[in-house]
């Protein structure tokens, strides 16, 4: 087995080599939305093939439909190694407006911010600065050791900010040469300076519109008022009886497969000071709509919603109008945790307004995204591993955490690849992604390029 | 006491004589909302001023802030003889689209429609056909007995079309000179060809507009939803909780003034045939919407709504955007019966909403309109002589009704020269008025004339 203490000597005395290979990277203008900077795009594929190839890697660019990958194989120090699939995105947000960037955008530097170093520069975070540390991780132990750990496949997209068009074809093509025991992304972010984080869960989507018909015509209110369906009332009655009064939602088998969060993971939450006053303060609220007695932490990691993102009918236009509308429709989106079945929801909730309809009225339904939920078991033993290397590296703890949105690559690698992914990233809330001054800490870089030699380390020891 | 017997059959020999009085106030065309037509409007209104003087009243054209006003005077047999006041309207709807009209709308004719024989053209209904009636009673009063049986002030507005603007201003310059004991006004219908109708209760109506206001910024449901307020959620919830099970408003308070109709008054109302079916199945439904218990003919004249008119909020686009609004809006109105306090009523509907509020998200209230509603008591003198006269004139028993929307001249009568309103007229449902081709039955003119005759008869009775 290959020491570990050696890898990370090593980073150490090559920091500043890794960065200059880092801003190398990030002078190459990636920006995979504008057709303008097509062919920076592919440069910027070819630099990193270059580059992986000097590691040893057997890496290529990749056509696409779109923009191209980037796939490079190394073996591992065995036939029978774990073999990891590591994802990361080459491509980067548009710049505009660049007015408000304090220096050029693809002319990196080291600055300062609030006493802390930082990497600048566009992509700095997210994520070239992210899927280096992975890269500079791997060169140490080939440059240590001659050899890899692990056996590790990297694909580099260059369409994350762009959507993704060819990423699901392309995992298609290519399932039995990507395949690997699981895959591991560095796009998240941890929770603060000292403390990593592992995302375990991502929640899942099922959105509808539904859309309820009364009379078939518009009606004067004063005529009908009274004695006519009026569909904003059907509407509404419906929707209110959707959560109870303790803000647990009421479609009957909704919680199928909705799984408690176990108690030492709750428990880490809650230390970590992220209350009501904390996570509803800054959006101007107090009080959490969600289940009583659960922390707001837990209401967005770890329990599905029903939330209703659009609501229409009638007449909206200033002033006023004694007008009984024909139709009223809402945009309704649940979020799905754990092993509920997607199908099931819709099902449910259209059973649950039939219900709930008079009968001289009907109700016409949309369906527009599905997606299931991701969740890791939190004692897999590949999140024990990187709990574990991740603590070891940083002054805290490594906490697992979910995320109430979706990360679509996750989905893609479980169901088309049948992989489990680790999320590790050392990204910060105050890294302005996406926006102008985007930076990357120092730190997080070097303690990041450390963090994914010990996961490599922890997972080659089986 | 003047004999009626004989100015009824003074009003059957002179028919046609009146029919050729109605064809030429038809040609004259009084369209108020077009200022093209401003110099026709005032000949109208000059021209009933001169056929009043021909029967003896002190007639005038009144200038106003808009269209004239015509007031006419008449003495009665004594000087305590009953004074009435009668309102009709002299201005008439434009005549868009003409292609649909199947002859010039300003040449009167009579023509037969299904057998029925009818008069022809613009305002031959609404209302120069209905107001001439009462014109013609009182014509033949004077031809027979050379005097009315009632002191009789006549009103007639030119701009009941366009938004009647002047009228307020007019009823309170002229207070003194237009108070009489009570106000008719010709301008409704029969409940069908055998059957008159009194309206004796018109509702009222409170508007008002209701915003929600949660987050101070839109929010991705991925990031905070389950935790953070919807105000679509919020506001759904506030609406489901204003009708009970049963159709019954919940408001606390809001049934304070609804008055029992006599049952004698609902059982005519039940004898019409008017039910579920008959009243929702030409409008596509079937079940009705109001209080269970009550027919839909008493949901829509004797009880008060709550009705949503529009509602607002979050993503109405195409397609799906996973975002919590940080306001939603509802426009409502409560259709107003009997006693009910409007201002009684919004702020009680204020109290309910506040009361649902989180006490992190704000109601913001906008008030739109504010009437009571008009009943005049079932057994007023007034509405039973002229049941009474009605009903021997027609084959059938007139019954009294009430209307779901407003009839605006009613308030004003009431509020500012404090007299209750005979409503009756002899349109039908079938006159096509607003539209191509509108119509009044010649029966409507023939015996629209000697129902007036035998209400003023009655009246004078005492």
């Amino acid at each position: 087995m290959a020491a570990l203490a050696p890898v990370l000597d090593h980073l150490d005395k090559n920091l500043d080599a890794s960065l200059e290979r880092l801003f190398g990277l990030l002078r190459l203008k990636s920006v995979s939305t504008d057709p303008a900077f097509n062919a920076e795009v592919r440069r910027t594929a070819e630099w990193l093939a270059a580059d992986l190839k000097t590691i040893g890697f057997d890496a290529s660019v990749r056509d696409t439909i779109g923009h191209p990958m980037v796939v490079g194989h190394h073996p591992g120090p065995k036939a029978d190694s774990p073999h990891v699939l590591f994802y990361g995105h080459y491509d980067v947000q548009p710049v505009d407006p660049l007015n408000l960037w304090k220096a050029d955008p693809f002319e990196p530097s080291i600055g300062e911010v609030d006493g802390v170093r930082v990497i600048t520069g566009r992509g700095s975070s997210d994520d070239k600065g992210q899927l280096m540390t992975f890269v500079e991780a791997c060169r140490a132990y080939k440059a240590v050791h001659g050899a890899l750990p692990c056996k590790v496949t990297v694909l580099f997209e260059g369409e994350e900010e762009s959507g993704s068009k060819s990423l699901k074809p392309f995992l298609e093509a290519n399932a039995a040469e990507l395949k690997a025991d699981f895959a591991m992304v560095c796009d998240t972010g941890m929770w603060d300076r000292q403390t990593p984080a592992i995302t375990v869960g991502l929640r899942g989507m099922v959105s509808e519109e539904v859309t309820i018909h009364a009379a078939d015509r518009d009606l004067h209110s004063g005529v009908f008022g009274g004695a006519a369906a009026n569909p904003i009332r059907i509407l509404a009655r419906i929707l209110g009886d959707i959560h109870d009064d303790s803000g647990r939602v009421t479609i009957p088998g909704f919680y199928d497969g909705v799984e408690e969060t176990p108690t030492q993971i709750k428990a880490s939450w809650d230390g970590l000071g992220m209350g009501a006053a904390e996570f509803l303060g800054p959006i101007g609220l107090s009080v959490p709509a969600g289940e009583k007695g659960r922390s707001v932490l837990e209401m967005v990691w770890a329990r599905p919603t029903a939330e209703f993102n659009g609501i229409s009918g009638g007449y909206e236009g200033d002033g006023f109008k004694t007008v009984i509308a024909s139709k009223a429709s809402v945009k309704i989106s649940f979020r799905l945790v754990h092993k509920q079945n997607p199908d099931a929801v819709r099902t449910a909730f259209r059973k649950f307004v039939a219900d709930r309809l008079p009968k001289d009225c009907r109700a016409e339904f949309t369906a527009f995204g599905t997606s299931p939920a991701i969740q890791i078991s939190y004692d897999a033993p590949i999140l024990l591993k990187a709990q574990s290397a991740l603590s070891d590296e940083w002054p805290k703890k490594a906490l697992m955490v979910a995320t109430g949105g979706s990360i679509p690559i996750v989905g893609d690698f479980k169901r088309q690849l049948g992989m489990d992914t680790l999320l590790a990233g050392f990204g910060l809330d105050d890294d302005r992604i996406h926006s102008p001054n985007e930076k990357y800490d120092l730190n997080s870089f070097h303690k990041g390029q450390r963090s994914w030699a010990r996961i490599l380390d922890a997972i080659a020891k089986g």
